[in-house]
């Protein structure tokens, strides 16, 4: 098994990661190039990377320098940015840009958003003139666009191409193609008329021509579109890889399904982040102090928050002090107002992340959630008026209790479907803060109306 | 555009969605079979769905009526499984076996798990046996393993095949190969030895032997790996797909890249499911009694819970009665409590999901989190005491709320780590009820602390 413990991989070559990290480390100690190449050669990036994250620190450099450009920017694009930061300045101006020359754009343009602009320069001036440029225009896009996570690292042919023409020029771009499987057919004005496969190429004559054989209602992207549309176009598609264009129809790059994948699971974790209040990507490998830092601000913010449910209670201090007994159910309406919001956001926030809305389908979802809204608290209502009656003895206790769950909980699962729904209308996503959001609100109605309805009838509670 | 508004698709060839669907319609009403499919040839099978569900329903049998075998397999895959079985009913036995014959294996399999044995046995009679049993022995394998959702159809070759025997027999599977790009390699006993992608085809030269070009440490999962592990290598090594062995190594299936988006995605939704509590598969679509009826149990689960927080409070009526504005802080202390331990509950779950984890990890994270326990523990007291001595005017008070709150924070921290934890130990998916069950926990657990420290110090309180 070369994956850890836990991963069903099945090695067909029958070799350990530990047996094949003892055997680099001796063809490396004994300089053996050519035995390290063959035994790399079976490798995946990923299972490289791997073993050379795990080798002893004073065998990088010549691991390093055995690997060719190609393979070490194969390997870079594995590591973890801080590594990636390191190999590139251990192997200096020159090779570094040579490196960078052949590492995916988009990579590279998410490996440098965060650097100061000096280290960006430098690292730059290593690079190939037309390659630091196009690095430079992928970085002008928003985060989160088609355009940022976007490649040019495809292979465009023209309609009026052979497919024995589109085979030779794939055969001189091979480096490039390596991970699409589709050639685009752009016009003399660069715009996108046409898509092949390689397996149309394969199974076509070879002197057929191409605008015969391609597909020409090309479903594209556009550059500024966010990328979690990109990821619903090739998800709802199956698609390998969708093409980028500008407003004009411009071909600019593609994004493959690798990077959506990436994607989908970073949209994934965000919702549950905001959805969970967590703080933005706090992982296994967060320090500490950090992840206490990015938690903070909410916690600070709930905590105020929670003393305006404290000076809520404290006005009807009166009522408090006279039935204590009130005391007992607040916890259990506060806890089922806020859960029952939290649950209506959850539906809402991932509906509203992979389903298409309109106007009829709002009003749909509103009403649905007003209706659970009336049996949930219907049912949750008299079940607690019963309850309460037999424990404190007292029929108006149970229905203050009663009647209150009833409408926290319509109140509760209305608010937390309405304010997402809002949020998302003003172009904010439903799920920030939404979550701590809805909790608090609930908190504050349901002591309200739960005080309110005590107070009115606190004669006959005594 | 051709999608629905917010969906920044770019078509090349103009036409809308309901252009096209009117078009259809008058082909239709027409009887222009050629016509029909002229259009139908520039769409994906994803935009024929959708114009199938848009055409009022007296044209659905016409429109099936001329659509081939083949194009009814590909529509059907994209429809929802009720309107697949609509569809399957309304051809017969014969048409509808011959339609499921084409059908992704995998797919098939998923549509029939929930149906009646009476229902299985009818749909199945209608298939040719061996693609019947291909399905029944996709059945036979859990839900959410690589066996179930892989599919046959892939194409394997003979490690001595040249690349044109292999180019010739990928010409004559053509149907199959659709939207895969690899070629499997499997020895006399259908092991699998090599895989080949069409890349390596194109690039060779067409008598060079399969076993020179292959690529023989080939990366597989056995049929009984879980589909997030299955996840995990295709995200892992960027593949388009991942063949499925035996414990044998015998070659079984495979599983496609669009499959796992889809896995990715679902398993994403049923994590925010359950740190939600908001029950299994609720959508937009979803009738209000059957949500509803779904959300009820955690709901009521809920209700007994919060009446334990309940029962605590009146055990301490008396300490409550003497000093009410104890009751002014106790949603503070409970909802900061239980948010921070649902923040550390959503790092867990997400980094089980999406990382390894050995002893020494999990050691490393529980320390982490106590650490991170102690910061905003210690930030967060020392804040309430300040603003409980200046609100209530008294000191004591706000010492016992502080250090209550330093006290329930570290606990409430450390339970969000080391409960999903236990349960993931447990082979229990930890975000199952922890959700809600660490709230509750730490809603008990925060009363009992903060009462219990405001019944040490009544005397001073008062």
């Amino acid at each position: 098994m070369l994956l850890n413990k836990g991963v069903a991989i099945t090695l067909i070559k029958d070799m350990t990661e530990d047996q094949i990290t003892l055997q680099i480390i001796k063809v490396l100690k004994e300089g053996k190039n050519k035995d390290f190449q063959a035994i790399l050669e079976e490798l995946q990036p990923y299972d490289i990377a791997r073993i050379f994250e795990g080798l002893p620190e004073k065998h990088h450099t010549r691991f390093l320098l055995f690997l060719t450009k190609e393979q070490i920017a194969e390997l870079i694009q594995e590591l973890e940015k801080v590594h990636q930061l390191i190999i590139l300045t251990k192997l200096g101006i020159e090779k570094s840009g040579q490196v960078m020359d052949l590492m995916e754009n988009d990579d590279l343009a998410s490996l440098l958003e965060n650097l100061s602009p000096d280290k960006i320069e430098e690292l730059l001036s290593g690079m190939e003139q037309e390659e630091s440029k196009i690095v430079q225009h992928i970085m002008n896009y928003p985060p989160e666009t088609a355009g940022r996570i976007m490649t040019n690292r495809f292979v465009w042919i023209k309609q009026h191409y052979t497919v024995r023409d589109s085979v030779d020029k794939l055969k001189i771009f091979a480096e490039f193609s390596e991970t699409i499987n589709y050639l685009y057919v752009i016009n003399d004005d660069k715009k996108l008329v046409g898509v092949v496969s390689y397996r149309d190429l394969i199974l076509s004559d070879e002197y057929e021509k191409i605008q015969d054989i391609m597909y020409s209602r090309v479903i594209a992207v556009s550059a500024s579109a966010d990328q979690e549309e990109v990821a619903r176009v090739i998800e709802r598609y199956d698609f390998l890889a969708v093409p980028v264009v500008e407003n004009n129809h411009e071909l600019v790059g593609i994004v493959t399904v690798d990077d959506i994948i990436d994607v989908v699971i970073k949209e994934a974790n965000e919702d549950i982040e905001k959805l969970s209040a967590s703080g933005k990507s706090i992982d296994f490998d967060t320090k500490a102090h950090v992840a206490a830092y990015r938690r903070l601000p909410w916690l600070i913010l709930l905590l105020f928050i929670g003393l305006v449910s404290g000076t809520i209670i404290s006005s009807f201090e009166e009522t408090l002090s006279k039935v204590v007994a009130l005391a007992f159910f607040m916890p259990m309406i506060a806890g089922m107002t806020g859960n029952t919001g939290t649950q209506s956001l959850a539906v809402v926030v991932r509906g509203l992340a992979t389903s298409d809305t309109d106007r009829g389908a709002v009003a749909k979802l509103i009403l649905r959630e007003l209706i659970v809204g009336l049996i949930i608290g219907i049912t949750c209502g008299i079940l607690i008026s019963i309850i309460a009656y037999i424990w404190q003895g007292n029929p108006v206790l149970g229905l203050v209790v009663g009647s209150s769950l009833i409408m926290t909980l319509i109140i509760g699962t209305l608010a937390g479907t309405i304010i997402p729904l809002i949020l998302y209308k003003f172009n904010i996503d439903p799920a920030v803060a939404s979550g701590p959001l809805i909790t608090t609100l609930n908190d504050i109605l349901s002591l309200l109306i739960y005080f309110g309805i005590a107070t009115m009838f606190i004669s006959k509670l005594m």
